[in-house]
């Protein structure tokens, strides 16, 4: 699969299975398909190795994690979660302890956010692995294609946390230093809090699962506009400048490609005043396409860099 | 995962898992959730090696026949399709080409039956394989739990033929003699055609996908009742005939354990007349619990022998 990524194989997809149905409001290309009702249906799969590893992962962080990777797309539309129904891939190695200690971390979410598990299938396969298909409802679901030129971009929170938790679990480096990252990578949170702030004024908006410039760039394409990054208000913690020194990188280009933060990037025309909410703007919306990064008295168009799932 | 069978699992999480929303209407324990406003939510996971095998499936069967053993959990409730999401787990194996055959599979279910592929997630994974999501709406769905003592079990076709079919092309055995099982493997159909028919009169209804003894024990344990099987009355079509006689085993036994022929085992009361329909009367519905044979004079217990997911 390497001679495709993932977003040409939807490009086909798409092209391929025009909308037949009048029930579905939106189908492919958003977060997750909408039906004319508001309901809202997503689904994300998850492997050992590939997104998480025992390593550092127990079956409670697992549960959570993919849980709340499932929900975050539910929270990028504004839509509050029903249900979620959950196929578990199963090998030899796994026992019924692991078994309830995933449940256990699906229950914390359900508990918090009110919802049910409606069902779901477990079969042997090839390795441990599941998939999420999540339910939720909104009355005027945020799309990826809302966003208008003239309109700034904002953010809910740091970005880039989630990877340097990532790597700091992964390399083995001194846990302690790295607080927020490391629980921002084992347990993010769907952003259901903010969401169901800025829909109110919001109209395009993307949870960050990919990566800055990529998720960037599907609002981009979504709403067939150009999104300026400005460089210098993209926020960066503490935790991911101390690595990215170490590292030796430009924390712009790391935030640039760090995906899993699941924060809510979005656009807005005027913010309420007296906004009870933390969020940074750091980019702007204008007529055009592609995303482009202003920074140090230069404008570049910048690729999609972040996490493509097939690469 | 030996120690405990998928039922073991699922009423562990039944249990666990009180139904919290008032937009469930039924969730786990049936082929699909079930919400308030009619709509029918099930996935279905399948790999490679476990639930197919390309010594014998081309990507186009492997995608006709995953999204029709998943749409057949609409069928068996009487709904109407509307939407798949579907995950592939990908390897490097997979190429281009084999996508796009693997959504030909797709595209000719998709025609047939009307409905949308809404979306879905792709990712890199231990080994190849897709969970189908599919949802669709009915007014008022058939479930596993309307049997009633004193009805009729009934089955729209032959069984076995499905179990007959992947043996013989397992063991490379002559297709030529086999073609209706051969078919029936590789290219199953979702019964909506009966499905439309029988929903005007039956109470409870499964697809067969375990094995009838299975769905049978899942029919008697949801509806709260006992069913015979009536041995006499299970009809044996000649090719699983064939195949029970080269193999020696008791075809009864074979049906009782064969799986994936993606048939309606329901129940009712009285039929009604001129019926358009081809329709097998195999038992009855009796208070009590369990399944049970009566053959040859005898009445005995029946365990779930069919295919058990995890064992």
């Amino acid at each position: 699969m390497s001679e495709i990524g993932e977003e040409k194989i939807i490009d086909y997809i798409k092209k391929r299975f025009p909308k037949r149905n009048k029930e579905i409001s939106k189908g492919i290309g958003d977060d997750a398909a909408v039906l004319k009702n508001g309901l809202i249906i997503s689904t994300d799969s998850f492997y050992e190795h590939i997104h998480f590893k025992f390593k550092y992962f127990d079956m409670y962080a697992v549960g959570y994690h993919c849980l709340s990777a499932s929900l975050s797309d539910l929270a990028a539309m504004g839509a509050r979660p029903i249900a979620a129904l959950i196929s578990l891939c199963l090998t030899q190695r796994i026992m019924t302890p692991d078994i309830k200690e995933l449940y256990r971390g699906f229950q914390t979410l359900v508990q918090r956010f009110n919802f049910d598990i409606a069902g779901g299938d477990i079969v042997q396969g090839p390795g441990f692995g599941l998939t999420i298909t999540v339910i939720g409802q909104a009355k005027k679901p945020m799309m990826r294609s809302g966003a208008r030129p003239g309109q700034n971009l904002y953010i809910t929170n740091f970005l880039g946390l989630a990877e340097t938790g990532r790597i700091v679990l992964d390399q083995g480096l001194t846990k302690k230093r790295y607080p927020d990252s490391v629980n921002k990578h084992l347990f993010p949170e769907p952003n259901f809090k903010d969401a169901r702030i800025i829909k109110k004024f919001a109209t395009g908006c993307i949870d960050t699962s990919d990566g800055l410039s990529t998720d960037a760039h599907h609002l981009a394409k979504e709403s067939k506009v150009k999104i300026v990054l400005e460089g210098t208000h993209i926020p960066i913690h503490p935790e991911v400048g101390m690595l990215c020194a170490l590292k030796k990188i430009e924390p712009i280009d790391f935030i640039l490609s760090a995906g899993e933060d699941f924060e809510l990037l979005f656009t807005a025309d005027d913010l309420p005043k007296r906004l009870k909410l933390k969020i940074f703007r750091i980019g702007r919306i204008e007529k055009g396409k592609g995303v482009w990064l202003s920074y140090q008295n230069k404008i570049t168009p910048i690729e999609q860099s972040g996490y493509d799932h097939l690469s």
